[in-house]
């Protein structure tokens, strides 16, 4: 049931509306809605503008935040943050640390998903607008620390960077990972990411990999079926076991 | 702790094994290991042979029992598992329906995501197979049926077939969702890929969309850096939203 | 050296401009130029606006007429004419009958390589056009029909096909074709090349491949190195050798 | 007509064999044929073994070179070779510098396109087999030279280097191209290819760019239709032009 305060997605015949329940009201060419209506109300039930024209109710999933959520520069695509889950095998059971939180697309992905997150990034403003978006997704096993990752200890299963990384942020993942677990990279450029598969060679000893995933569509109209004319491309992800 | 009965790898310097804490020994170049005495250990302890050598304990994740786990024909790659449950924002509010199980691959990471798991494999000895890599994944939220999915009803946030698929499975699927809720197909073909996306489009509002995933490896070697010469393609994922 | 109606290329500091020698005078922001002073020059020499900004001559090539030449809808990608080039092995003994002229590009660049080339038009407006763009080229032995090519008569090395293809375009092909000569159509959508590849398993006994080239380009700036995001992609050629 | 000493290709049911016209017999399990048979045969004359059986003649082409030829190591691809083609619109009029000439396959599709070709081999028996390759494919305007590349002088056209290459060849090119000439290299690995681009910028005015070329099969049977789970991927070209 949607309370106060719930982010909504209002969805009508052509266009979807990322929206808060709570006060104020909701316009477009279709009409009105008082956001507080929406209170109480079930996802897939109705409401109807002024005008009587109708919008269905969806409560907002992980790929809704990427779509709609506040960003902060270029987020992780959601290939590269499944390439992620499916490689190191996230679960319930696992203790994730996650840096370079930008929007929080990642860490709201991971918190659904593991047992807890703990999310790092240094720029305040950043960590504010992440701490935003991981409240709209109600997540509550995600902590965002307005800190450098190497001020990090603990002990964790998985260990993913999505940011400017040194020797000694691997170093650093390495010696706070449990036996078994996986630190994965995510890197646009190829000259850093080969500096990772390195620096990742030195200390991890259970198999260092590298891969990028090019994501293409097919497009089926009345004229026929074909792959895009785009191959999404975006980064490098390198995937260490210690 | 390692209990009676649970999977155990044993990491050795140049490979792996996965065995069973419990009854026998596991002998190899390196000599021989009882493996009764794995069970108490914990993750990262070290056994030594009879010789001396010493193995590292790993307990299992999703990756190890898709690379150990015994299969019953092509099972669906990571890479294409991690892009369902990217696109599904797949997390631990979700029941999910799965079919077409095979050997339960897919099944064991959606089971370490989701709240629960019903996945039908129509043929028996499949639905065994599934079943005992699912125990041996220690997971209880996932039921395997061994009928026709047709048969499945209920509720679910996300319907995955990885089949052969009919109209008739698409129409079933659209009405097990809840709204806002993901159908996704893995189809290896071209001709049946079409045909979903028709049935997809008569009977979802939500958006329908078709992608593959090339996923390449970068090898680094002293002779230099290279895409691997083999890029893995796999099938295509139709993702359909209520 | 340039005579009177040559085409000319003019490379400045940051554009290049395609122009003609002769009549009028070409102006840009560096200043003019009178395109008869071009007549008589080499490629290479460089020529002075009366602003004393010089622009570099060069002699176009047939990457130059896919660039600067007059287009008719969405001409073959140079990628793809180089696949059938070399598929092909195209070289100065062949005679070549091309269909679906267009704008006439891959009849430039084959026209550049073969001893002969008929190609094709049936719409005269675009077979206007592609004379034009023939002529601009300098190119003898490339001839226009403004026909359909089931009108083609003779023997040819290579039948390559960029259009709508029905199964008779494929018996027509095989008919004019030597032997050991080669097939090649290239088709944009997934429901033609399918039909296209089944036409030739039927006609053709020496093999049939069908093939797509996924270019992608590397950029390097002071921040890094990375693949370009976007791979193009165009359509599938089909390759079968009688 | 085909002559004493010519290659020609043998074209059976399921094999095709290629020999050379002359003294010797040809056997398989088809049966024999007498080589001399051959001499004053036509493309698609048909010939019979001693048992009956019948094989086709075909007068190979370059891509017939690239299947059959004696090779040293890895070959370019013709997709790759197809590229170099594309980009610098080789034609008729081409005077082309070759270096790295392998077992020859590059420069007999030069050979066959441009007006002469100049290809250097530094080891000397790869220079020798390009050579026997080269007269194999009844090209008399290619003329191999088992020396280092940098002594190469003239006017060229083109300059395509799959060879190690350092700075020097690269200014080297430069200085041997026309205005609007182009420098194409193939590298197999980043590193390399980096420092060609680098050096390229440095030298070269009119446009540096690096591509890849991924080619990918479909294949068609009665299961379906689909993607080869392989993708070719070779190399990079860099090409630039003067």
């Amino acid at each position: 049931m949607i309370e106060e305060g719930d982010r909504v997605i209002l969805v009508g015949q052509k266009r979807e509306y990322y929206l808060r329940a709570g006060p104020g009201k909701f316009g477009s060419d279709a009409g009105e809605i008082q956001l507080a209506d929406l209170i109480g109300k079930m996802p897939g039930d109705r409401v109807e503008t002024h005008l009587g024209k109708t919008f269905t109710i969806r409560v907002p999933r992980p790929p809704d935040f990427f779509t709609h959520g506040k960003r902060s520069g270029a987020p992780m695509l959601p290939k590269d943050i499944g390439m992620v889950i499916a490689y190191t095998g996230m679960n319930r059971n696992d203790s994730v640390l996650d840096a370079g939180t930008g929007s929080g697309v990642a860490a709201i992905y991971f918190g659904g998903i593991a047992h807890h997150v703990d999310t790092y990034e240094i720029r305040p403003e950043f960590a504010r607008l992440a701490e935003k978006n991981i409240v709209d997704a109600s997540l509550d096993n995600v902590t965002v620390h307005a800190e450098d990752v190497l001020s990090a200890e603990g002990s964790y299963d998985i260990v993913h960077l999505d940011m400017m990384i040194q020797k000694e942020h691997v170093a650093h993942a390495h010696s706070l990972l449990v036996p078994g677990g996986f630190f994965v990279t995510y890197t646009p450029f190829f000259e850093q990411t080969f500096s990772v598969i390195d620096a990742c060679n030195e200390f991890f000893s259970g198999g260092v990999n590298c891969f990028e995933c090019m994501e293409r569509e097919l497009t089926r109209t009345a004229r026929g079926t074909r792959p895009s004319t785009r191959v999404a491309h975006s980064g490098f992800l390198t995937i260490a076991r210690k």
